[in-house]
């Protein structure tokens, strides 16, 4: 069986991993589809983000599907040559956190592909895997494999709209229109936003939000006082995702939005620059958005029922043998959105 | 008659003001007693804060009591010889905020005591002031002059609360022990906080603090670990109430608290770095409290009934004419917390 | 000029009414199109609902939309021949409960059509109208009259899912298809709602039920257990909208939620019977919604925009002239859902 | 070893138990003091309330403290000689209300002294009782083992109170002065309401009220205008507490609250009427509160640090030998707020 292996900052290789044995709660899943996220091109190109640090090969991948090969002894709900979307996280179900329904802030998580613990938790993006039976979620025939493996992200997404309270009628600003920024765009959408305005640094990006439904694009490298002068016009916003963890989106969100307004900050960043000022004088709800928990399912259902259709977001499909170009295109925001590999194909 | 008139930084005089005349719907004030706050330490010291600059000469003070001496035609709910304390914020009534309620977001504010807008909107530290009959609120005998003083510190702690959400049974974290975080702590244990604990750098608030009822202080400077290592065996905090505008209080702040627990910015202190990835990871809540709306009213209600007792925090009182001297006790932390001045005596 | 009066009790004529002096901050609007509301159908059949009782002759009408034909001096915002949707609620502005931004609480409001004061305000059904030129808001050449006149009981449910929170992904079940109930559907699918289930004790409201958007509908009269069963098989709603006032419904409602859950009752019927006992054991909340306030400046925007489409609803159009059999056929829930007037075709 | 057993409306016993062996999870715990609860009532006076119906003999008692004399292999925090509250309470742990953190909804609850399953279990009224480990509470030396008994209600109106939100300067009506609406006053009165009302039929739970910190009272049956009178001249209340379960105290609750409001209902009476059209036009929120989860802890937390002080409400302590004696005196509220067993006196 073969992976795609993580050695060290740009050394990704196509590697032969062991096959594990089952236990009585596990599946085994074939993955046809996985897709590559902004953290496992952290993983790529610096080897990690913040703290944490690549410190053994991992095994990189979160998002991906696949079809159910083998079954442990005590699982029911799927059967062999079921196709699911397989959640990455698993949580203990035990911890102070989890006990309390807070799962995505577990303090004994298993998320897949993370070099968070260590050893690390084996990623996704290998012929087949072994997860719990909880983690692989049955999909209908009418979904894709390339849908079902963009549950995780929008999920993501799904999870941050709910830390921003209702958005029906609310106008929304989009900071950052990578995956995430362009499947927030989606949920916005579907949330009963009344506008959606979005914001990045270049133009592929900006036209893919267009075609996301975003009703408003401003370029803030090319034209940095569009955003205000559109703001001075039309008022400010109710409700900013943050998706890029730039500081100066950042402090984009903060000015263009009204007294009372909430910023939900998705995208990591480090330590910026705040202008806390301003957060104190307009009352401003700053509030963090990590994972998500039961929003996996949802998102699985929501692409079910045709009501969120994220095709238009996946620019590129490669074999998983060519990963590293995979990853090399997926790192280029100038015509990449998200790109994902083909496990079934050489 | 007499005022405290700032000119320029540590230029602070005794001045003679012109006796404007009184409109219908507007009372006349001889104000017995006014309480300096930072932000009139901040026109002492430097000319203003952040954009805030003087460009002109302002009288100070928007913390003071009185009696009622005029009475504009249309007055009715208080008389010649009432006792009020002094709402210095006057909304306009009108603007989109203000019809939503949000008046302490008014467009058109008239703040006293501010150099926010010019012509600046002259301050309560005179022998008698004009005032819109709605900022004179009726105090009982019970509450001395020097208590309906404080009434605008209390209510701005108030409002902080309001922002956390509900105390009771949470564990809250103030740091930062001047008189709007000893005010805190009055009101976090009037709100049912099971647990309060305080930081600061000096030994005075934190003697303060703890003669305000916090169950444990920290001296962040002489024991930089000491809260970490609290929060290591004790778990951390629900809520903080960040009182300082420091860079470093507001970074424990964040260290401090636990995922999905809520810090309220109070202090006021630019643009300072944040730890946003603990934002987002744990998935905080910073918000923003600014000011006060109806809790001005509820200050004065709290401390008529006994239940909130603010005296203990006023630790010196000047005669007006000495107001430099006390604008530099004030400063003193080291032995100040509250410093009023009396307008009464000379 | 001729409006449409309700005397008594299936007393309604066509009656010469007396065209009224403009004030300087008013407006007089050339009706176009009115639609009929179950309340105006309370006045036609009743003579009032509840307390409120008719105690001299009143047009009816609060759902309408026109032409402005003469402006009041100080008004701006609108012009000679400028298209309008009319917001028959005009709060005072003043009390205390405009003050906070509950306008829909105002204790001194005029609310076009309605009883509830004496003199009663006259309504909307007739061939011109003044009002305060506030109410008067501007369409888009893209919104017909007919849209236009929606805008008031789309406002009531905009309303509705405020008072319910977020419905993304929530599971959302409206008791009673009439006008409101329908209203509602479009407006749950639009907020994200990830399943809308309907109840109605007809077949005609049901199948528009389903023409509007609705998962899957219920006829509790033709089959009381088909939504227990469906309950037990697939579990409880998160989130009800009870739009018909029966107290069956209601019982449904409770019955039907999940624990933790929301009911947002919005029909009106006096005192029914309710299980409380399930309130408490469920830990369930029950809010109640009145009117509307800035959801009408949305519900028009949102029209305008395309998001949501109400014209599927309006089921009948007659000139005003027919009044009289316009009401009896609204009045017939087996074949109406909204009938409108036309105030340009006699 | 002796317990008390209810085999039937008004036949209860002093019955012999079995002393059952202990899992490796389990304590042992010497009953000291037992609490008689309303439910308790309930069971002696009908053999049980609403559908819940007693089938067999059962040991009632779901509010008492004890000493472990015997511990489980696996258990830890606590030892032989510990001193501790009892948590009636043992949710599953495993199904879907307990993995959302919404314990007090789990499906497979073991809730002591309740019929509401079938074999019922077993109530804490016997002088040993064998519990989960997690059902022991340590309390320090400084809580008597009266107050510990009191730990369960307590935390019944602390649960409440959450789900009221926020009470700082909330003017709070309580309506039922039992033992849960005495107690519910002292919570609001930590929590940081401003008033307190508090409505009965009878004087004495009145003048308790008034011990316990209400600031007004009113018997609703020798003045039934009272309530009406003064919400007129001093306006409606903001929250109200629902303590009775009598139909007249809910009509009372939601005739004094204020538009947009809270009523939390606590006390249980099955299917009142409700006036359904105030909650709808005042926008009110019914909001229901069941039993408790972390409240407990909390409990025990404040009264162990002097923060309430319940010790006023308890007007009885009898040996339970006396039960039947014990219960007619806790049935009669013109003598008895909560009356207690010993179980060291026989």
């Amino acid at each position: 069986m073969q992976g795609v292996v993580i050695h060290a900052p740009e050394d990704l290789r196509i590697g032969t991993l062991a096959v594990p044995a089952l236990q009585r709660n596990q599946v085994r899943v074939e993955v046809k589809v996985g897709g590559i996220c902004g953290s496992d091109l952290h993983y790529f190109h610096n080897g990690g983000f913040g703290t944490v640090r690549l410190r053994e090969p991992m095994v990189l991948g979160h998002e991906f599907a696949g079809t159910i090969i083998e079954l442990g002894e005590d699982v029911r709900h799927v059967a062999v040559g079921s196709r699911v979307a397989v959640n990455p996280s698993l949580p203990c179900g035990e911890c102070h956190f989890c006990r309390q329904g807070m799962h995505n802030h577990c303090v004994d998580m298993r998320f897949m592909g993370s070099a968070m613990r260590f050893p690390h938790v084996q990623g996704g993006f290998s012929q087949s895997v072994v997860v719990d039976a909880s983690q692989a979620i049955l999909i209908p025939a009418s979904l894709t494999m390339a849908e079902a493996a963009m549950a995780e992200p929008l999920a993501v997404c799904l999870h941050a709209a709910h830390q921003a309270g209702s958005m029906l009628g609310r106008r929304v600003l989009i900071t950052g229109s990578g995956p995430i920024g362009a499947l927030s765009i989606l949920v916005a959408r579907y949330a009963g936003a009344s506008e959606i305005a979005v914001t990045d640094i270049q133009e592929f990006p900006l036209a893919m939000a267009v075609r996301a439904g975003a009703d408003r694009v401003f370029d803030t490298r090319s034209d940095p006082t569009g955003l205000p002068r559109y703001c001075e016009d039309n008022g400010p916003f109710d409700i900013v995702i943050e998706a890029s963890g730039a500081e100066a989106a950042l402090r984009n969100a903060i000015e263009a939005v009204r007294p009372g307004g909430t910023i939900v900050q998705l995208g990591l960043g480090g330590s910026p620059n705040v202008p806390v000022n301003l957060i104190v004088t307009r009352e401003l709800r700053l509030v963090g958005t990590f994972r998500f928990d039961r929003e996996f399912v949802l998102a699985v259902e929501l692409m079910s029922a045709g009501r969120i259709d994220v095709k238009p977001l996946i620019t590129s499909t490669l074999p998983f043998a060519k990963a590293f170009e995979a990853f090399e295109l997926a790192s280029d925001r100038s015509r990449s959105m998200k790109v994902q590999l083909d496990f079934q194909k050489r």
